[in-house]
């Protein structure tokens, strides 16, 4: 369906606005992504959106005609409005822009197949977007199973998330859990649980991993409680030759994730 | 010099929140940090800001008497004002906050001593504040000699730089050059350009790395024009096992870093 949409105080131009606030997000379900590109990552990723939203008089373009297809073969629905109602929308001044809407999708651990990939990543309370979409990049160009992130993190839904993982959001499994529950899922199977750590650990180069191996960084300013640790397989240390102790959190965890790639592939 | 501000209008309170602005940090060659944590990271590097703000009232901290101390004894102001002047000028709602002013230093190429450390990491038209302030924070962790900004990147004296830095824009060298003025100060001495590349590259495991070894990321969106790998003395490739073809910037240089730093160290 198309839908010709005029005023800043309808409805649906409001309910897309809020798809930028976290609450609404979750209370509805659903996610915006702004971006031609993005949404193409999407559409060859198999993901359309529900809706489809342009600026009246855009320029054609063949990769929008195509999705706009898509959006409308799929019982979808597209809106054409003015450019400021757009940009109101968007957050962004772009007569250009598009966005898309999107059902979130499960992210319950169950939804995991762990024999799917020899490697996976794990974030704890990670709360920075950019990072968290930056290890959904890392986890696809890694070919990891999957981003599992435990206890409080930021929203893989969030559009600064989605922009950072430039496009593997669409890709990359995602899974949310609390660590009561991730640990028992863990040890109900194969699986071997590696940290950057200072504490009793061993050197990050020449480490015994192990298939399917899962690399878990900590928060970003308080990196992993003890405890944590304590319940990791192994504990690897990556060198530190300045006056810090730690590295930002997703390039740890890529820095490891591509010692791990290259040592099980031998 | 210790001085009480009470307005909002007050001129020492427009200059300090200008410095939030790229243009006025360089017009005033100076730039402000926020944070008991970073202002001490510099203090312990050997930096003491010219003007120190902090609000009324503040419960007092051993440490923030230290930094007090040191600035009047360099000759520098303390200022202490109304806490919701201070959140007007840090642009944070935190009574506890307290900020410096510091001077913006040298980032001629000439400051640099490529003899001083085996690494060096390199960006062009690096775009994200967050992207190179993690970088710092990397070449601080490889033992970087410095990290070499060319063409038109971000600013390294942004908050945002500052605060991704973990404190690293205190210890590690920055250099700002254009790739014209960049590639015959290179030229000049000894120095491998390596940069991670697509083109007629070769596996970035067990590359020919040799001190003093740039390593050179391009930009988010771009990567490096083309001219620019082909002048590179080492093109490498990293494993892309997923849909996309290349990482995070500030990933890649730290994936990247860490395996020349293991080469090298043999």
């Amino acid at each position: 369906m198309r839908k010709h949409i005029t005023g800043f105080s309808n409805p649906t131009v409001k309910y897309l606005r809020s798809l930028r606030d976290k609450k609404h997000r979750k209370r509805a379900g659903q996610f915006l992504v702004e971006g031609l590109r993005l949404l193409e990552d999407a559409r060859t990723s198999g993901r359309v959106p529900q809706t489809l939203v342009m600026a009246e008089h855009r320029a054609p373009h063949d990769l929008l005609a195509r999705l706009e297809n898509d959006v409308l073969a799929a019982g979808g629905e597209v809106i054409v409005t003015a450019p400021d109602i757009l940009a109101k929308i968007t957050g962004k001044d772009n007569p250009q822009s598009v966005a898309g809407v999107f059902d979130e999708w499960d992210t319950a651990l169950t939804a995991l197949d762990r024999s799917a990939a020899p490697i996976w990543l794990a974030a704890q309370a990670l709360r920075d977007p950019g990072n968290l979409g930056t290890m959904l990049r890392t986890a696809d160009a890694v070919g990891a199973g999957g981003l599992i992130l435990i206890d409080d993190c930021a929203d893989p839904f969030s559009a600064e998330a989605v922009r950072a993982s430039m496009g593997a959001v669409f890709t990359v499994a995602v899974a949310q859990a609390r660590w009561e529950e991730f640990l028992p899922w863990l040890r109900a199977g194969d699986g071997q649980l590696v940290a950057a750590s200072l504490r009793d650990a061993v050197p990050y180069r020449g480490a015994p991993y192990a298939a399917p191996c899962f690399i878990l960084v900590g928060n970003e300013l308080q990196g992993l409680p003890a405890d944590y640790e304590t319940a990791c397989d192994l504990r690897v240390t990556m060198p530190m030759r300045g006056r810090a102790d730690s590295l930002n959190a997703a390039v740890a965890g890529a820095v490891l994730a591509y010692v791990v790639l290259a040592s099980l592939e031998g």
